[in-house]
């Protein structure tokens, strides 16, 4: 029986990106603009940009190969991560000068503006850690240009109406991407999800690669919960805070790990996405956290709830919810990211002398949750129903965590395998790939064809 | 039958390296200082630093991953490439101070100096992408000292006839390297390129390895550009713009690879090459294009040509030039160059009010292309001829595209199925790498010969 | 015959851990604190953070990922490193500051603390080398809490009673960590190591791994060697000669490579060890190395120590002493780091004028290598014979180098496979990873029970 192929992307996905890119580039042309900057811009250039370059390698590095660990998933991992975060990051960077070109009728391009949009491309990148696998990249465009919308527009929100700063409503990205992406996976449910898809599953090498994404994002993330910070002081603590509570949370993700194993052994991706979660935490909290104790016992709940919501709630939002969330973002982003968010309330009641002053901030907190959680779930679900139309022509179930579905991966060998055993299966555990150079299959098929 | 073994290097290339490197450290024991800078440099070191290593990591990680796509070349793809890479940069630390020597007598070693000596190294980093594969390090070596001769040469050229300020001409390199590799490859060409090399095609391991060097050349790449410029405002927007180009360029490349492809699928290899373009095609006009949208377009352009070369033009320059260009380095560097080239002569005379100079910079311009042109092509066919020599022990046709030509990378197990079953081949598929510790290796050898 | 399996950790590494953790938690609370810093310090810290993470990108991935070469021990090679860096930075970071909080009752946390301790934890990562693959986490931590105490003690005593300066004190570490790893491996000697473990050997993706490990080591070594100096001229000195003696050792080892070897091959893993010699001589003798030459002529003669000790004193240490020094440390930062701190006795009795005064200071010197000698050496055999407890659960010989007696990495497949053939081995070669939801498996063992 000859092998069914996914749908050809060649009618969607090109049009689409040729549109985007297109409007983006005429929007570049109409508003953007490399202002003249002062001197004092200037000269925070130097102090900006390793931070940016962190952030940027975060972003493309560290969720992009995050994302490699399915064994036969890697490029589209990588590969589908780059070509999100690059549209995400423009479309933000279009929606987040918005304000500013209806006052001055330009949108100024710096290294700020790059990362303020870098930070919402980041929001799109938790979500689709959720579908990962389940979409195509039509799709996930769709996911990129509609979150990035949802998130410009709930942090508009919240700096309009309940007057939050810029880097806590910035922050709210791990609890507004990890929300969008659960709706995302409960609304694309698949049948497939509860036995498991054939290919999703990791081996040693594959493995590695995902260690490789999540030791950049340990290392980088202070970058990360610092580079928005203005005042040179709080950027200092926000740093060794981070650096500090990601420590904590690494050596209680391992014991947890460890205790959590009937066998007493690791779970190579259950790692992963554990020691990560004193950043999510801190980040959230960022401008309130100012002792080391604090941020450490901050990484220490977090690795808790994080090992938690990885063994036992992901198991029943999928039994229970039919919600299949397959990097768990969950876990590794959206827990984290609530418990700082209870984390920045608790400590700043407590610096509070006075009692109304208190409330009144409680309220507007509770608020901030309410906002970002209901625009998150909403956009979630509106954008899980636009992408259930078939006309985006998702892959089979079969094809799920598969590059072939994608990837120009086949190989010569198995073609003339084929042809020789006159169109046996192919064993798929000897798959050899193709030769780089997709012409000499173009000079070789007709060879084959003609030997035979 | 015995496997042919590729031919020993111990008695080439070891003494080549020795003599190199002896030299290398006299000439430095007679003329380099690390002069006594002034306090002006002191501080801009801190400015400099992160750039540097931006660059740094761009040279030996980005450009060695990204040859490692190979499935039996990655070693030699990485390693070689890190080989030719310091040898190159000593070099050119040397010829680009013999001005300041014959002033001073002395060549001044400072973080700046190293740079564009590591700028100078790349040029023959991308030569060597076009003769991936085929050649050995004793011919990569000559490649690095020749190459870095004639670009020092081309530089100097440029900067003493035509005036060409120091970044513009270094940013030639990447129109330098690309015709020198090609004609290298021509020169160089071998029987079986036609037909693809046995081990000439990737897989999914080796193909992520080199996904990485694609992403870290991609990410550092507003480095690489902005390292050499001078003024603080230019800098900030040689950063803002590279990266702006390549968001495009990425996005442009992706839409293209599936528009070009019968069945709507992404070209692994295609795609790291392609959404390099932008970076390119601004770093030659980077002093020019001021505005985002330029940008933008050049890197929209610049993935078209890119894309357009990779699919027809590597093939047609194989069948009717017989010029096999491995990484094809044309599309990658060379188109794009060109394209940077040609927008930097445009909008230099759209901003120029006189009609006298536009015309006088463009004839100038032109020149200055004329001269790289010339020069690359000619070194390189004078460098392919030199390598032709058989007195360099080249690896034979089926050696091509193989670690084990030239790495110690065979195993005991198949060792001793050889011993056991009276030298029968070893099957290609099942091959085990041999034990880390080499002195395993003469330890066991005398007991299987005294075991059979 | 069912495999064997490796004895549990469950009731020895996670107690462990959260003791240490909460402990370390109890500490920050009552010490540690984010003390208002001057306005000085917060414009240093623009200055000191890309070098803060080039360490940091050293620590976690160099190191890490130089671990991962034996083909089955990618996870541990690198999660095992993680995790000891982290626990011996906190403990570095609370013991460093015993004297401060002796005198001032706290223990201040910035930038620069945290670098100091993250290169007192590199000792342990040094030592944790040599005995990799033949230990057990829970050993490994111990070795992190001992070493860290010993180097401390070092430390204090070199700058107490010898008056050695902290960056000079401190870059011994190559010299402490490679002898208490030699002593480690020495004492917890196991049978198996001379025929070579069973899986003690690497193949070509484990190879590129751990090449990636030693480029990251490569590319950052200078912010390694330069980040604790504090005279901006010095480090701008110590930036230069690290990197021209990183390019001359690296070009001398594949000379050199080449030479040692009877076929004419490199071999990947000594290339990956001793092309990092030059950056461990520099560093120890970076206070006085000051022109170019020296640091080059010092990088030739590294590489040539360490390619003879990689080739020959590596196999007599294991025949003559049953010493199996895994990472042979001792040829890649032991023998450099005796160089470095010869160099630096030869260059700074030649720059003195006086002679008592030269005299003077070779007595310290040697006294100052003696000293961290033999507390290296103490510490090491007390800390192995500590580790030779049983107590501690290390692996049996066979289950040396294998991830499966740490890590979840078993499969779908060979489950089902076990269960089918009545429980007849399962063929190793073929071993597929199991599910990345370990739930799937919860799901899926009553199944295959019943379907039995």
């Amino acid at each position: 029986m000859a092998p069914q192929y996914a749908p050809s992307l060649r009618s969607r996905l090109a049009p689409l990106l040729l549109i985007l890119q297109t409007g983006f580039i005429i929007i570049a042309a109409l508003c953007f603009e490399n202002k003249e900057t002062n001197k004092l811009d200037r000269k925070s250039f130097f102090h900006f940009y390793p931070e940016f370059q962190d952030v940027n390698v975060m972003m493309i590095l560290g969720f992009g190969f995050l994302c490699t660990f399915p064994v036969r998933y890697g490029f589209s991992g990588s590969g589908f991560n780059l070509l999100v975060a690059i549209i995400a990051t423009q479309w933000a960077l279009i929606l987040n000068g918005i304000d500013s070109w209806y006052n001055t009728n330009i949108i100024r391009i710096d290294l700020k503006s790059i990362v303020k949009a870098e930070l919402c491309a980041v929001s799109a990148l938790i979500s689709i850690g959720s579908v990962l696998g389940k979409t195509n990249p039509v799709q996930l465009t769709l996911v990129a240009l509609l979150e990035v919308t949802g998130f410009a527009l709930n942090e508009w929100l919240l700096q309009t109406l309940l007057k939050v700063r810029p880097p806590n409503s910035i922050m709210l990205l791990h609890v507004f991407g990890a929300l969008f992406g659960l709706m995302l996976t409960w609304i694309l449910y698949r049948d497939g999800s509860k036995q498991g898809f054939e290919k999703e599953k990791f081996d040693k090498k594959s493995g590695l690669f995902s260690m490789l994404g999540a030791v950049f994002l340990w290392m980088f993330w202070p970058s990360f919960n610092s580079v928005l910070v203005g005042d040179d002081q709080t950027r200092l603590e926000a740093v060794c805070s981070t650096y500090l509570s990601l420590a904590v949370s690494a050596v209680t993700a391992a014991a947890l790990a460890v205790l959590s194993s009937p066998r007493g052994k690791f779970n190579p991706i259950q790692m992963q996405s554990c020691i990560l979660a004193g950043g999510a935490a801190v980040g959230v909290s960022v401008s309130v956290v100012q002792q080391p104790w604090e941020a450490m016992a901050l990484g220490f709940t977090a690795a808790i709830l994080s090992t938690l919501g990885y063994r036992y709630l992901k198991t029943h939002l999928l039994i229970a919810f039919e919600c299949h969330d397959t990097c768990s973002v969950l876990s590794t982003h959206g827990l984290p990211g609530l418990l700082g968010w209870l984390a920045q309330l608790v400590l700043q009641i407590k610096y509070c002398d006075d009692h109304t002053v208190a409330v009144r901030f409680a309220v507007f907190h509770i608020c901030t949750l309410f906002t970002t959680v209901s625009l998150s779930l909403s956009m979630g679900i509106i954008t899980a129903f636009l992408l259930k139309w078939t006309f985006w022509r998702p892959q089979q179930n079969k094809k799920c965590f598969d590059d072939q579905a994608f990837w120009e991966v086949f190989t010569h060998k198995s073609q003339r395998k084929k042809k020789n055993r006159n169109n046996k299966t192919i064993t798929e555990n000897h798959l050899n790939f193709y030769s780089v150079n997709s012409m000499f299959c173009v000079l070789q098929f007709p060879n084959l064809v003609v030997r035979k």
